[in-house]
């Protein structure tokens, strides 16, 4: 499974105003404790904290200075992430691009250039749909575009757009049968990926809804998730559900080797 | 979903002497505790604790003093059967026949006779199958004689038969993918039941492993389960799947509602 810790995103306020502050502490202490719990990528968000490239820079920075994990970079904007892309020392995930020409043709040859890997939301300049076929539809236009664009499977992670289950109920159902149908446009096939906290948006049992969702979405071929990575009984229950999906050899310890990574 | 509590079972060395000293408080108290805890049926089970009828109706009437959830009645002997069925004050689910025509000829005449549920295990002469489509077959003969004995498909539950983990570790997948296929027998669909605790013997996680599993598996159309309902967790886990599932209606609280029906 690849976790891609959700953590330094400034629409945290620690994360806010340490941008502000330019106080390199407190991101380099949410690299290290993600790294250690078992991050695969961190993602990186400035979000509204500032518009400008040399922040965005400074916070990959402090993120490189204290751990080597590679970063997905959190921004849609073809200009940032030219410039953060260049920071990178090792090739990152691009989070993200739409389904939407335009916004494709600026964002997947930077992608390309870099060896980079690139998240693609199942989304149009309708918005978000609402249906598996059009999900599916969406998806096709994005795996073919990365394809011309010479960024092969591997390198695509399909996000389904999960929906918080308070608002939209019937959705994890119609996301489950997305994620299974992902799994068959290639072989090998693509990465899938989701912003897991947003389904439990609003709910009061948040980590809950979040640990059963992911081992149901994973049970349909979900293999990466934007999550909150030092939640440890979510860990485990990704561990559990990989086994369950013989992806990783059982043993009795196999929550406790994980923690033992280095 | 059918939570089927898995505790009155004589394999439990607290039943076992239970059954052997007649000491009914010990039944009582598992029958209370585990319908308190949600339990829609109550698995009784004698296993070789005692081979006489009079002990097994002695169980179920010590079950049926301290509450009036309906029984499930853990036996393949017919014999025993008959007697413990005529006992029983509601519509019993009866566990289980497997695929094997001499022994479903035994069996289903007494549920039909008896307005009961039973529980058809997908194996056959040969043992338990290790494939899907050998499963699939197997189901699909447990449906059809069940049919021939004019036992609709809502009284009808298919298990997969779950095996451990530990042991088997490319088994979970494949039981994924036979419930799938389960669930489009008929319209609507029989029910699928599993023998939870199975997919977690001789492991150390014990209850992460069936909690993840069940998650899963209803993911995929399970509907039923016999396990420890007294394990808050994975009773928890099980809300929040049916939440996903789009099986209940979502509130806030739904964890709390749930503990709250008497």
């Amino acid at each position: 499974m690849i976790l891609i810790g959700e953590r330094i995103n400034a629409g945290f306020k620690d994360v806010k105003a340490a941008v502000i502050n330019k106080d390199g502490d407190v991101i380099k202490e949410w690299a290290k404790k993600q790294t250690a719990a078992g991050a695969t990528y961190l993602d990186v968000a400035i979000g509204t904290a500032s518009a400008k490239p040399e922040d965005l820079c400074w916070m990959i920075d402090m993120v490189q200075s204290a751990c080597d994990t590679p970063i997905s970079i959190d921004i849609n904007k073809p200009l940032l992430l030219k410039e953060a892309i260049k920071v990178c020392k090792k090739p990152p995930l691009v989070n993200s691009t739409p389904a939407i020409a335009a916004k494709m043709d600026e964002i997947l040859p930077i992608v390309a250039e870099y060896n980079a890997s690139i998240i693609g939301l199942v989304m149009n300049e309708e918005g978000s749909p609402k249906t598996v076929d059009k999900r599916i539809e969406n998806a096709g236009i994005l795996m073919s575009k990365a394809m011309d664009y010479g960024i092969t499977p591997d390198r695509v992670f399909l996000d389904p757009i999960v929906m918080p289950l308070k608002f939209m109920q019937d959705q994890p159902k119609i996301i489950m049968q997305t994620v299974s149908q992902f799994t068959l446009f290639s072989d090998p096939p693509c990465h899938i990926v989701c912003g897991l906290s947003n389904a439990s948006n609003g709910a009061v049992h948040k980590k809950l809804i979040n640990r059963v969702l992911v081992a149901m979405m994973i049970a349909h071929g979900l293999d990466a998730a934007i999550l909150d990575v030092c939640d440890e009984e979510l860990v485990n229950t990704i561990l559990t559900a990989e086994l369950c999906m013989n992806r990783t050899l059982y043993a009795d310890s196999f929550v406790e080797a994980f923690r033992k990574q280095g």
